[in-house]
This record gives C-alpha cells, structure tokens and sequence, in this order.
C-alpha cells in the first residue's frame, strides 16, 4: 500500500480537528502521511511541499487552516493535486472566516471545502476520489455507508 | 472519449452560471453531459440519476444550487461519485443561504463546496481529479494554468 | 386516538431538543410517533417513510435537523402531509446554516420553519393545524394558553 | 365553496410580492380574502380582525410582513388559526431582519415562518393543510406537484 | 417623587438583565415601576399596559425582550410616550435577532434601541430624556459622568 | 417657537435621508436646525458643537452615520442632551456596519437606535420626548398617527 | 524622490478600486509603483516580488484583493515590509468574506486592514508610516486634513 | 532606547487581550507605554492624549477598543501618528461589531485594523512600522521571524 493522502495544517493545535482525517483513513485502510505546514509561518517550506507532492505520489491533499485560512488555497495554486480544504472553527468568529477564506477562492484555482471541523468528510472525500479507481476503497467506502445506515436503522424507534 | 463528468442543476435558470462549468471542460477535452434535476420537484427522478451514475461510467458530478440546496448533498448521500457542490446565488441572500446548505454537510457524506457560483473552479476540480489517472488531463490542466499566468505576468506593470 | 403527527429528526443526537415536541403532544392529548430518519444517511428509508406517511394516517410531520438540514425539505418534497421544520442549533454556526437550510426551500415546496431549536412551537403548530377539524384540541390549546397568560400576569409585578 | 384563506400585510408595497399567494390559491380553486393590516399604524384593528378570524370561517392565515415584521407573531399570539409567516425581502438587510423577527418566536406561540418572499409556498403550505381533510385540494397539490415535476423531465437535457 | 419610568420585559427570564437598569435609575434617585409583559404571551393585557401609561403619568417607558423581540414595537405603536428597546442576548443568536426585531422598526413606529444587553443604557437614555425638564436629575447625569471619568483617570496609567 | 432639535450628520452625502427627519420636524411644527459635523474630519468642531448644545437650548439631538459611524456615540458622551442615531445605509454592507457602530455603545454613554435610514423615526422619537412637556405636540402626534392609520384602514381591502 | 510606496492587487478588476490608492499618493507626492501580482495565479512571481521588496527600496506595500483573498496575508509573511491590506468589496458577498480573509491574520503574521474598498486610506496609511521620518509628508498630510476639514466647515450649515 | 510606542484601550477590562501587545514589544526590546484611554467615559482625556502624542514623541499607536469601537478611530482623526486598531473580542457579538466599528473608517481616517484580539500581530505590525528606520528592530523581528519558522518545521511530522 503506498502513500496517497498528505494531511496537512497550518498550526499544531488543529491536530484535535484533522486526527478524526486520519482514523477515518486509517478505518479505509488508505495510507496517508500528517503533519503541520504553516502558510505564514513557514512560507518557504510550504512552496517546496507543493512542488514534491506530485513527484511523491501524493494523490490527494487534506489541508486544515483556521481564520485567515490561505493554506488550502495556496498549496492548490501551487500543484495539480487535488486540495480538499478544512476550515478549522476559529475561538472569536467560530469558523465563519475560515470558511470564507477557503471557500471563496477566485476562478482558477479550486478548493474543495468542506464544512467547518468536517475533517471526517474529508477523508472520505479523498476516498471518493481513490475509489474512482481502486475497487478496495469502494468497497470500503460501501462498508462504511452500511453500517452507518444500518446504526440509524437499527436505533430508528425512539422509546418514550 | 468517453462520459467523464455530469453537470446537473436544481433550475434552469442556474444555467447561466453552470454553462462555465461546461465551456471549461470543453476547453480541457473533457467530456459530460449537462441537465437540469431537482431535488425538489423530481426526488425521484434524483434518486434514479444517482444510482444510474456508477453504471453509467460518471466519475465525478458537479452539482449547482441556490437556496435551501439539497441537490449536492442528497446525490452524495446516494453515490460514491464524488460530488462537487455550486453555490448559486441567490436573489435575496447573496448566495448565503446557499453556501451554508452544501458546505456544512454532516460528517458521513462530504460534497466538495465551491465558492458562491464558482462553476469554472467546479470543472478544475472535476479535471484535477481526474488528471490523477490520466496524464492528458494533467496536461492541458498545466497549460491551463500556464496561460493563466502569462496572462497576469504580461499584464503586471500598469502605467499611470 | 389515531396516529396524528410523525416527529422525525436527522439524528439521535436532536433527540434532547425534540423530546420538547413530545412531551407538548402529550400535553396536548395528541397522540404521535417519533423517530430517526436520516436524509444523508438512509436516504432510501427517509424515501420509504415520506411515502407511506399519507396512508399510515399522519397529517402532520414534524422534522427535526441540524447544519446542511436537508430532511424537512426532502420529506415535503415527497408529500402532501403538511412538514414543519425544527432547525437543530448547530455546534459551529449556533443554527444560523439550519435556519436557512430549512427556511429558504424554492418555490413549490413549503416547509414550515420554526425558530432555532423551536421544537415546543412545532408541535402547537402541529396542535392548531389538527384543532382545525377537532374541537377538544381547541380547547386543549386554550387550556394552554390561558395557563401560560396566567403564568405571566399571577408573577407580572416585580419586587425590588 | 367558503372562505378558508385569509392573506394579510403589513404594508401596501407588500402587494406585489403577496399576490403571489392570491394567484396561487386561485389555481388550487381555495377561496381567499387579502387585505391590509398593519401591527404597527393600526393596532386596533389588528386585534379586531385576529379576533374575528375563527367566527369568520377562516381556517388559515398567511401573514407578510418586512424589517422588524411583527404582524404574523402577534397575529398568532391572539388566535388558535394557524398563522403562515411569509419575510418580506426589506431594502437595506435584504430580508434577514425580517425572517429573523418571525421565525425566532418564544415558546408558546408558533409562527409556520416561509423564505424570504416566499409567498408562493404559503400558499401551497394553506393548501397542504386544508388538504388534510378536504380531497379535492389534495388532487389540486397533485396535479401542481405533476406539473411542476414534468415541467422538469420535458425540460432536462440540456443542448449545448 | 412620583412614578416616571415603567420598567418592562417579556419574561421573567430577562430580570437578570434588566434589573440593571432598575438599580441604575435607583442611583439616579428616579421613581420606576419594573413587571412582566409579554407580547406574546399575554397581548391584551400589554394592551391595557400601554393604553394606560399616560394617565398613570410614565414618561418613559423601557421595555426589553428577546428573539422575535415584538413588546418595545408594540407598545410603541400603542402609546405617545417614548420607549426605549433593549435587545436581550438570545441563547441561539446572540442576540442578533433581538437586535434586529428592535430596531428595524418601519417609519412611523419609532423605539429607541439599545446595545445588546445595554440595560443600564436604557436607564441613563430615560435619565438624559427626563433631565430636559428637571435639573435634579441633569445634576446626578453631571455626578454619574464625573465618577465614570474619575474611575477612568485615577487608573490609567498601567504597571507593566 | 425656539430652537429644540439639532440634525447633523457625518457627510453632506447623507443628506438625502436626513432630510426626512427634517421633513418630519417641519410637519409636526418642531423648530430645528441641520448641519454637516463629522466626528472623523471635524474632530474639533464636533466638540465644541457637542458642548455648546444645552446653552444653545437644544433639548434633542438626532445624528445620522454611516459605515465606522462614530458621530452620535462620540455627542453623546461629551453633552447630557439626548442623542438619537441614525445607521445610514452604507454601499458595501448594507448600513449593518453602521447599526452595530451606533448600537453597540458601551454601559455609561446610551445612544437612541433607530432603524437603517430611518431618519423620520428619528424625528417622531424627537417628538414623543419633546411631548412629555408639551401638549402642541401630543396632538401634532395625534394628529400624525390617525392619519397613518387611517391610511391604512381606507385601503385595506384589497380587490383582485 | 526614491520609490517608497509599492501598490499590487490580485487582479486587474481591482484596478478602479486600487487606482485611488495611487491618486492620493501622487496628490501626497510620494513615489510609487503600481501593479498586478496573484497569489493564485502566479504565485511564484509573488514570492520574488515579496522577496525583492527589501532591496528595491520599498518602505510600505498596499496590497489590495477580494474574495479568499491571499495576497496581502501571504505578502506580509514574506518580508518586513508593512502590508496594509484592502478588502475589495466581492460580487456575492459584498466584501465581507475579502475583509475577514484580509483581517483575521494568525497571530505571528499582521496586515493592517483597512475598509472594503479602502484605498484611498490605505494611501495615507503609507503616508501616516511614512511620515515619521518625512516632515515632507507630515506637511502633506496636515495639509491634506485642513482641506478636508475645511471642506466641512465651509459647507456644515444647510439650507432648508 | 526612547519611547515609541503608546499602547491605548477601552477599559482596564480589555487588559488581559492588550497585554499581549506589550509583552511582545518587550520581547523586540521595543520601548512602550500602556495606559486606559476611552473615547466615551474620557472624551476631554482622548483629546489631550492624541494632541500631545508628536511632542512626546511616539511614533506608532496602538488602540484596542470593543464594541462600538470609537477609540482608534477618534485618535486618528485627532494626529498625524499612524494608528493600529485592536477589536476586542466583545461578549455578545464575538467582535464582530468592534471589527467593523474600526476598519470600516472613512475615506480621509485610516485606522491599520488587526484581527479580533489580535494585539501581538499589532505590536509586530509596530514594529515593521519602526524598522522602516532601525535596523536593531530589524533584527529582532528576523529573529522572531525564525524562531516561529523553526517551531513549526522541528515538528512537522506528527506522529500517529
């Protein structure tokens, strides 16, 4: 199984956030690396991130930025990748800045964003996109939807 | 050349927005088909696209709506297709309405959001994706971009 | 008594704001169901319930869910059984993306909202649409009224 | 057929988009009255006619209002008839103040709030309601739900 | 010292906010009478309430309320003397609803709104309204002000 | 009749809605004076303005702002007379930069809300203070408000 | 005179915007340069702008942009060099989502934000910086300020 | 080392968030005064401040205010000495009302607004502002600079 998702954040207290990425990954059985690449803090190592994922053979990025989120936004103008962008809910503005600082991105360089803290839909978003063409992941991704189904099913009758 | 991507819409009269997505992946030589299909006004006409998707050989939808829009959500809750979800805007809220109905989708079932009538950016990700096992895609995405860059290089210095 | 109104909600997790619905029933001598149907995550059994509603008896639907809340909208489009919506307050955005979610449905398709977590009011709406055609519900709804006016004017004066 | 509907606004400049509400209760063949109430220039006679509302037959009332709208909360604050609250779109928010003033009503006293403008579906939601115990407006919703519906299928493929 | 300030809410929720103005205008030694009214809940007696204020000589009148804030418009629609609004932090919306619903009142109708929470605002707006005709209070406005700056002054300089 | 209410406003721009409150004055025969004073390019001026108010007899002031609007709160905390703020409409965001500039006063310096524009707000909340103490305008208000309901009562009935 | 001021925005669209940056400078006799830099479309170029700045000789950037707007933010992260940011006002979300983008900077990382649309304040900002050192600019900018503040004064009272 | 920098706010409650500012000058070895200053409890104060801040020789302010934020942008209105706005986090409205209160300042008054609470990243923009002319400060912020660069890369990885 080689690597095929690079989660990425810009601060090491979104961990909380992004690790519920990586279990989901993990429960898909799809390889992933994680790790904290910051836009402002740490400009120039965000640039030589970008221009290695295609050559790593990184399939998909989960990148998860809070507030004056540029990093979805940056790494997508800088590789052909796929960025799926989390925005992180931030202390005064509880995401909404995030959100539209991931969201709003200009035509020409997309994000594909997910809800505010959604880092779980986000792992399974790049197995979407794995499963396109790989059969594991789709039956994977078949799995994981019966059992939530099934959990809904199962507990449907409320008691009262 | 064979069907790649569906671009549906809640309305007709999201065309005007939609139809970039669609001169977009013309210019990339990706193939799709457009339609309108309600979530509304044809849940069940809804329900049978999204299980026809898979069979159909559609790898990614790109789904536009305005509003209260369910469209992108609802196709992701029926398929593995990864959707990419449009906000269109709205006549009274500004697209609002219809930014927070696609991206703050429940953890289980993501829908890649793009910016508030971001249907250009829809088709680069749809192509983004794609480019991932298909190295022409990669390629006219990369000229793309080029000429998107010469088109500001050339353009920077402005007299006054 | 016959089945009257259906409570549904997107997740067990509404349950501690829709057990407010229940109970007002109660209250009311309405007699009720209540239940999860998820529109994200068992679309074919939200699909199931909305289409037997009409000869299972139900005249009223009350719906409750959260964020993305696509359930009120999606049921209403599959019946004529009148769909009141509860939106869910939300961890992130404090309701605002359920408000609108549920609220701003296009035309053709109505759900009526309720204020944030507003689950009591849904069910004395559901109480005045059923009192229409049977008095001991008007006169329920009296009783109910007087004792909250009661309520208000026995403690209206302030000691200070 | 006897009066069933009573369609009220706060103000004049109202009409334009209430009519819709008229038109479409003519097409369901429901008979309607509409008129003008102002909670604010004429308080009297706002409780006057919420107080004459169950001797005078009406079974439902749909209530237009804009900016701090007032009018469909306290309309249901005085009578057991259901009250359909429709947010006029206001010139500077946009009609934000007006759906947060209905539908953010206190627990006691609910208002079954619509879109911003929506009065098109308060129409259909007076329909669904009196349809509960009248047949011929339920073949009336069907017939429009048919329409609505087909006017999609004929119209979904898109040329382009 | 006869009665000036009527002193309302819509529940008795609100007192923990309101009781700041009561103590504000006790500081100021101006008479005040404090209760429960609820738009809502009780819209005859708020009738009575406003309907009587002149005779029982208010000059002004204070009223707070949350939500789908309807008792400061109301009243004011209701009686010539002036009311002040103030908008109650809502445990949903902040506030942003009660705010609104106060302030965006239609010409005509004029309510005079304080901040959020701003009860004790509302008690020094009552004060500067009755201080054009009584030069007591303008005294106690002139006293009040001076501690504030005082308070200020004596504490600005900041160890650090 | 002397000299009671000032009218200023932030920019001469403005004066296309304060001179509705002009308008106002003017009918309900309350003599006033308008002027141009702005807090941010006429620091100096505001104050002496501010400070010259009770001696010039000036019992109410109404200030219309828009944007970073800081004219009415800056006039009230330096004079005692009663500042009503206008929130004008702004071109980017619609005047809600201006209502929460004007609203959100801290405890200790009350600003009197109105309405987004609602400049003639402004001068009947002038008046209903000024009324206290003069019976002329008690029957001018009188007089205002039968006229507006009588407005509305004879064109209630709406034909169609 | 030696360059000072440099003036980049993300698009050329924003040129109407940005051009009055330039004309208040030019009126302040401060020398600029003015041109269009991308953080998403030609990202590399913005890297070599930013890293050049230094040795070029610029004491302040205005950097304006809107929407997801990355260029001020990512600029500032870059060099020394004071950024001051101006949000232009979006076509969807009337700036707000440029303002927050632009505003909500990390800490580590500041932009000074001006309003949306903000460039002429941008312009003196730079000038305000600038002039710490530049009795030139300080004679500018006070001669600048009467003839604003003259421009009131002159104009303040209004015929009516 | 002479003094530079006068940091203002509010109210000796907006401490706890302005202190970050002084501490992070500190740690630039950046001479500073911290002291309560407020545009509506000591308006008289104010203006003595912002007149006397040249002869005293501070080159940079910073201004931390919430709410109806009038502090910086009043002494900016009152000298030539740029200053840096800091929105405090307000309770009710999370900063939102201090954001727009301070940046959406005039044309002719600019206010360098940070984010909400953000008063390190405005003694940082501080101290950009002075490197303009002192290399020591230079210096220091490269160093700061690098120490941030280094905490994020030596733990980069996250383990999992």
């Amino acid at each position: 199984m080689s690597l095929k998702v690079s989660i990425i954040m810009g601060s090491k207290s979104d961990l909380n956030v992004m690790s519920e990425a990586a279990e989901t990954l993990k429960l898909l059985n799809i390889d992933y690396e994680i790790m904290v690449v910051s836009a402002h803090r740490t400009p120039n190592y965000m640039y030589e991130y970008a221009n290695s994922c295609v050559e790593r053979g990184i399939s998909v990025i989960i990148a998860g930025a809070g507030g004056a989120a540029h990093l979805p936004g940056m790494v997508a103008s800088l590789t052909n990748v796929p960025v799926i962008g989390v925005p992180i809910k931030s202390s005064n503005l509880s995401g909404m800045d995030s959100l539209l600082s991931i969201a709003q991105m200009p035509p020409g360089v997309p994000v594909a964003t997910m809800a505010i803290n959604g880092s779980k839909n986000a792992a399974l978003m790049a197995a979407k996109i794995l499963a396109i063409h790989d059969n594991s992941i789709t039956m994977a991704l078949n799995n994981y939807k019966n059992n939530m189904e099934q959990d809904v099913l199962q507990n449907s009758i409320i008691d009262n």
